[in-house]
Parts: structure tokens; C-alpha cells; sequence
């Protein structure tokens, strides 16, 4: 069976569709699929539409409140706290986004948690957001399901917390950093489930310790934090620190609370995330700033390459290529994930993606 | 040979004779001595008195500035630079942080970048430093020599840039996490050479690619960013951003103007570091927060071990094992080390460390 493509706009039209089926307001559903749509485009597979099927799933069973009072509760010069009434993350994640670039523009930086805020989809969406306004971008997020014991445990208390920074640049590309601090995204796992693939070692051990590579045994297994079996506690102080920034501080679930939304459709999560906006120009001349990124990066895409390397890149090149790509070709949706998304149609009654 | 050990007041006082000797104030020589001989009953040896023969070096050949006029250059309601004039990084950054510290008691968050810093010791010092006033404490810097190429590449553009954080908890001990974005900090292969020990593999390779396991090779070889050769991709990322958010953030150097202090004791480094002050109360009850970090010290404590697992810590405890212990048994200091800094003793004309 053959991969279809489809449409950034046609992509965007059916997530919008679902969501104002499930009764989604028109303007959040078209924020929400808009959002969604951009993962796919560039590449972040595993946080775009294939989370619509769970996404709908749970706005039926009503673990996600499809008309929130998203609200600020605490506020001062430089931070905020958004409480998401447990809408959908992205709604309360923008609006963070944009409060903190506001915010950021008098005094200099600016840092908003989120709580009762739901998965929003890949953190360098959020993170980029401050880029247009020549301000770097920082995000952390508590992730929502614990897949990682702590260093030397059995106990599955962290999440794969995520980290994205953002950072403009001049007639470069920004650079954007996004990566869970685990070896492997808990939504590649998926992926390659979805795809019908085995994982590399290294990603996940099962309770023995050993190598699991079949991504349908996830669940028996546990993911490696960044570092690997050599220097792992490293990547999981890292996700503990975004954790507690990300959750803890905002009032957000964290460790023992956070809620399996793999397989619990209806408990609200209280997922907490994280956005910071720094605006450069409290630093010094934002030119010179962005001269000075631009000739990093060309310092070091020009450096010497190991045998065999066909090109150094810099954090966010290989998304900016794919949005390209797809953005001419389409964006590829694999036959496992289209089964599900004509299911969700069909029983939506809406027409089928393609 | 014997390791001998000293007491904190004794490697203080010894550290602050030298410092005054070649030139320093008597208040900035107590200042960075105390940091100096701290990071040494932490357990930092890399980043203590194993420092004192360079500085002196420098300070002789003129590469530090002992008078320093270490100056505001840019303030916002929530950021500042610091300009520390080629001063001695440990004045800088104590500065920064406190800086740091009392604009985040009205606006909730606070950045500040050095420019013309230099090397400052542990990051974990200064990001503890907000601790004290119900603080999170986020420090990120751009190491004082390039050993890490790109990924995929061999020239050595980048640093260990270390990040830091310090988060305050009610009745456990604050959660410190203090980590080189390489699998090991540079520092850990000079105490490895000084002590005659040799690396593990995956710490280092040499330019084929191959292990190198030989200390006093290190000149010959890169260090491996955190994830290895699996998800390296990942420390190289990290260590990329820190290095912007560090250095060329406030007109610090990055990426090839970074100078070698290991073979250049006279440049002026113009080092960056970042420093940032999370006042909790403005998220919420401090109260509250501080129960939930003990929760979760204690979940993950009493959380299953696997098998042969003694004891699952969280980042800082083992520095804090260290801190108690040395003040009990005193600081170790290597045969080794012992010598070189008899030498600068009898260089200096002051009495002898022990």
C-alpha cells in the first residue's frame, strides 16, 4: 500500500473539521489544526495528526474541556502562571507564548507556566514564537506519560520532559534546538510502531536491563535517558530540572501524578509547560547579534567533516528542509495512521482526508 | 605517596595568600578563594584549587585584570549585562547572580549575561546562589577551550558549555544538577592526568574516530558530546544553544573566538556566562512548592531499584555527601596537585599549603 500525501491546507481543513465536529469553537479548532498541521509539515511526526485519533477520542470521553476559561492566576512584572481549564494545550501554550513575548518586549525576558494545560504538540512550535519578534525562545515541558525510572530505578516517574530553544538569526536559518531528554522521543517510539518498524538499541531496556527493539513491547519496557547507559544520569537530572521548572513550579503534575494519557482518555492531566521570551535587544544591537549567530552558523557548516559526513548541520536545518520539502511534495501519511484517520471520519461523519 | 588532606579555612587562607600576593584586593582575593576552596569540599575538584597555578600564571603574564572595573553596560526592569573587565570570573558572576537575585524580587525573573568574564569555577556555585532567597537558579556557560567539534565534524568549534540549576526544597537538600553538555567535562580529564588515571572509554575519541583513554593525550583527541555516538547530535545541540544564550547573547566570545586558556595565559578571554533568578513566590505558595520538591526527592528515593543499585540519588546529593564528609576528613589534595602548588608557594614566597 502506497503513502499518500496531502495538503498542508487539506491537512489543516480535516483536523479543523474533527475538532468543530467535537465541539471545538471554529477559532480554536482552526488554532489547534493549524498547529497540528505545522508539526506535520515540519516533520515532527510524532506530536502532528497522528494524535487527532487520541485527541478526539478524549474529547468524547471528556477528558478535555472543548470550551475553557483559560486564565491567568498569577501575575507579575516578568512571569505568569495560565491556568488551561484543561483545554487543549496548544490553545493555552500560544496564549503563553504571546504573553511572554509581551511581556519580554519592557523588561527584557519574560518566563509563563502553564497548569490544567493538556499536550500540545512539539515544543519548538512554542519556542519559535518569540522569533519574530527578535526575541529567543526557551520551552520545557513536562511530558505526558512517565516512561523514564531515575538513574539506576525501575519506576517509571519521570516523563521524556522535553527542552526546545529558538534563536534568530541573520540571513540564516534561526536555530532551533528541540529535544526530549530522553535517547528517544516517547512519539518515535510510536512512529515506528505506526510504520511497522523496530527501533535502534539503545532507546529502550525492558525490566532486565536489556536491549527492546520491538516498538508494539513498549509498554514492557522503559526508555534510556539521554546519556545511555554511559553517562544516563545526566539525562535524567535533565529531565527531573524540566520537570520541576515545567510542572512543579507552574502547580502542574509532576512524577507520581502525571497522568498516562496513552491510556486513561477521561482524568485531566494538569500537564504544565514552560515558555520563556528574551528579547535580544536588552542584550546589545540586535544586528550584531544576529551577525554574530549567522557566523556560527557558517563556521561551522564550513568546518572539517569526518570521512563520510556529507554535511554538518545546525539544530533545526533538517525541519527547515523538510517544511520545504513538503511543502512542494506534500506531506506523506502512512497507511497504519490513514486507517485511523478515516476511522475518525467515518465515524465524525466528515469526509476522509484523502 | 600519601594523599594529604586540608582543612576548608586552611585552603582558603592558603588560596587567598597567593591571590593577594600577585596582586588582588584583599576583599576580591577572600571572595575567590572562598568559591575556590567551596568548590573543592563539594567534590568539584576539577574546578578548585586545581585552578590556583593557571590564575597565577595568568595573573603573571597579565591575562587577568586584578583591578577590574566590572560595570553594568545594558539594564532592563529584568536583565542586565555585566562587563567584568577581564576580572577574575568568580567576582563577575557573584555579582551577576546577586544582581540577578534582587531584580527578581519584584519582576519574578531575572537574566544576566557576562561579557569579558572569565572562567568561574563550578556552575553549580553560582547557580545555588538565588537558593538562599526561595530562588531557582538556572546558570549556563561557554567553557575557556574549544574540545568538541559539531557532530560530524573534527574541528573543535565548540566548548563543554556546562548548564546548571539549583531548586530549592523544604526539608530535603536542594535538588543541584551540574553538567558538561560532553559525556565528561574537560576538567574531569585533567584531574584524571594529574592523578596518573586513565578515561573510560566514550569519554574522548582521537581524530579517527577511535577511543582514547590516555589523559595526557587529551591534545590529540575531541570529546564526545552527551548522548555519544548514539544521540550526540543531542549534547552538540545543547551545547551549541547554551553557547549563544552564554556567550553571544552578551557580546561574549563564542565558536572560534573562543581562546584556549590552556596554551594562552595572556589574551583576554572575554568570557560569557548567564546566570538567571526564578523567584517561586511569584508561581504560587513557596510553601507548597517546597513540599512537592520533597515529594518527589522522596518518591524517586524510595522509588524500586535495579538489581545491584545501592541507592537512586537526585542531582547535588552526591556533592552534598562530599560537602560532609570533607568537612569531617578534610579535602583531599593529590600527590600531583600537591606539588604544583608547592611550587607556586615557594614561587610566591608564602608558606607551603600543608
Amino acid at each position: 500500500m502506497l503513502e499518500t500525501t496531502v495538503t498542508l491546507s487539506r491537512l489543516k481543513a480535516f483536523i479543523q473539521e474533527a475538532l468543530t465536529k467535537v465541539g471545538l469553537p471554529e477559532q480554536d479548532a482552526s488554532t489547534v489544526a493549524g498547529l497540528m498541521a505545522e508539526a506535520d509539515l515540519q516533520g515532527s511526526d510524532g506530536h502532528g495528526v497522528t494524535r487527532l485519533p487520541q485527541y478526539v477520542r478524549r474529547i468524547k470521553a471528556g477528558g478535555f474541556n472543548v470550551r475553557p476559561n483559560i486564565r491567568v492566576v498569577h501575575d507579575h512584572l516578568s512571569t505568569a502562571v495560565l491556568n488551561g481549564d484543561n483545554g487543549m494545550g496548544h490553545l493555552v501554550m500560544k496564549r503563553a507564548a504571546e504573553m511572554a513575548i509581551e511581556k519580554a518586549r519592557t523588561t527584557g525576558i519574560a518566563w509563563v507556566n502553564s497548569q490544567f494545560s493538556n499536550h500540545a504538540g512539539p515544543a519548538s512550535l512554542y519556542a519559535s514564537m518569540p522569533l519574530a519578534h527578535d526575541m529567543i525562545g526557551l520551552y520545557f515541558a513536562v511530558g505526558n506519560a512517565n516512561h523514564l525510572p531515575p538513574w539506576g530505578g525501575l519506576d517509571m516517574l519521570l516523563s521524556t520532559n522535553p527542552i526546545a530553544a529558538a534563536i534568530p538569526a541573520g540571513d540564516e536559518k534561526p536555530i532551533v534546538l528541540d529535544m526530549a531528554t530522553t535517547v528517544a522521543a516517547y512519539g518515535k517510539v510510536k512512529t515506528k510502531a505506526l510504520r511497522g518498524e523496530t527501533m535502534p538499541e539503545g532507546w529502550m531496556i525492558d525490566r532486565a536491563g536489556k536491549p527492546l527493539t520491538d516498538p508494539k513491547r513498549a509498554d514492557e519496557g522503559m526508555l534510556l535517558p539521554l546519556g545511555g547507559m554511559e553517562a544516563g544520569y545526566k539525562g535524567y537530572g535533565l529531565a527531573m530540572v524540566i520537570g520541576l521548572l515545567a510542572g512543579t513550579l507552574g502547580g502542574a503534575a509532576m512524577g507520581r501524578d502525571v497522568i498516562d494519557f496513552n491510556h486513561d482518555d477521561d482524568s485531566v492531566t494538569n500537564t504544565g509547560q514552560a515558555i520563556a521570551a528574551i528579547n535580544v535587544a536588552a542584550f546589545g544591537d540586535v544586528a550584531v547579534f544576529k551577525k554574530s549567530v549567522d557566523t556560527l552558523v557558517r563556521d561551522i557548516r564550513n568546518s572539517e567533516r569526518m570521512p563520510g559526513v556529507e554535511r554538518i548541520r545546525v539544530p533545526g536545518e533538517r525541519s527547515f528542509e523538510t517544511r520545504v520539502k513538503r511543502t512542494q511534495n506534500g506531506i506523506p501519511v502512512a497507511p497504519a495512521l490513514m486507517r485511523g484517520l478515516d476511522q475518525v471520519a467515518d465515524d465524525l461523519g466528515i469526509a476522509r482526508l484523502a
